[in-house]
């Protein structure tokens, strides 16, 4: 039975490591086809976002019926319900990912960002693919050096949330509505994205360090 | 063993509708303090949102007490797994109507909605706070009809949601980048806030009416 447990998490493991790279390409795609204004990969990430939805309901359906036949109780209990939190933080985020798509897509020919900010988004989005592609390797080896690292890009992207926040409010933003709507709202997708990374870290860090509370 | 789960059902459902009534009450401050520039009912809205996220996580750790303790299957298994998403939402829902008071916060004394959104955002306010009340009790009663309604009104936010859009991207739109930025981010989470209340409003129908597909 207890084999059969093992090999049962190793397959959930398994699959939250393959969503978490589906989600990697997905935000690569979006946020080059976001600073790029290239409608193709703007459609790919799109398309990506759809499947990864299904990924992650599917991999739900089969946790549940983990439980259902295991009935695991303590630590493998919490890893199980975790693994459904983990999961819906990374359909949320091949969600935002396709958000940030949609909006290039939406203005192709046209760019989403004027020059001004192309740097910035191009730094949000390097951090956020390399913050995607450090939630997959977490999750693959559960690493926990990774988690401070993650914490550390996080910050740096709030910075960037912030900073595009003063750019479109200073005096000299003479840039019209349409520019600024999709900058707010692709910054606050960005910001999002890494939230989720954060999310997923400490959930990971929590089971494998042990330092878990079992409440009151 | 039966009983004490019955019990322990009705305990969750307990404190799935508390937490929805508390959010009820956070929607109403933050949505009041927003179309009327109201610093203490904004204050009042963000203590509450912040109070909200530890129910809500109290709420996650007795379900896992539960499952650990009782084992359920079947039907059982999927109420609780659907409560722990339920919480999630509702968490969300709280964390939303808290960055809605935030914006009215930030602005104060000022305005962050120009004269001519004012009406708009009454109107979103006022059906989020209608959504906050008929999921809270669509948990207490688990009353399917209320299930169409929550429906509707959702498309009607979504409506409200473009049309905010439509009137910032207009030729006409003078307004400073500052209300471009808040109104776009206010109207986000409004309709975010309702998509909340269809996912629960779902899973809710999906529970009650038994059709649940268990997978392949």
């Amino acid at each position: 039975m207890r084999e059969v447990f093992q090999k049962e998490l190793a397959e959930v493991q398994g699959r939250l490591v393959e969503i978490a790279e589906s989600v990697t390409h997905i935000i690569k795609d979006a946020t080059e086809a976001f600073t790029t204004s290239n409608a193709l990969l703007a459609e790919r990430a799109i398309g990506m976002a759809e499947s990864n939805e299904s990924k992650a309901l599917a991999l739900d359906e089969l946790v549940i019926r983990i439980l259902s036949r295991q009935s695991p109780v303590a630590r493998d209990l919490r890893i199980l319900v975790s693994a459904l939190r983990i999961s819906a933080s990374l359909e949320r985020m091949g969600a935002l990912a396709g958000h940030i798509a949609a909006i290039a897509r939406y203005r192709f020919p046209g760019s989403a960002i004027p020059a001004s900010l192309v740097g910035t988004f191009e730094e949000m989005g390097r951090l956020d693919v390399e913050l995607a592609s450090k939630v997959t390797e977490l999750l693959r080896n559960t690493n926990v050096d990774q988690a401070r690292e993650i914490q550390a890009q996080d910050e740096r992207i709030d910075e960037l949330h912030r900073h595009v926040f003063d750019v479109v409010l200073a005096d000299d933003w003479k840039e019209n509505a349409m520019f600024t709507v999709d900058v707010t709202l692709a910054s606050r997708y960005h910001e999002r994205f890494a939230d989720h990374v954060v999310d997923i870290s400490s959930k990971v860090s929590y089971l494998t360090t042990g330092e878990w509370h079992e409440g009151e």
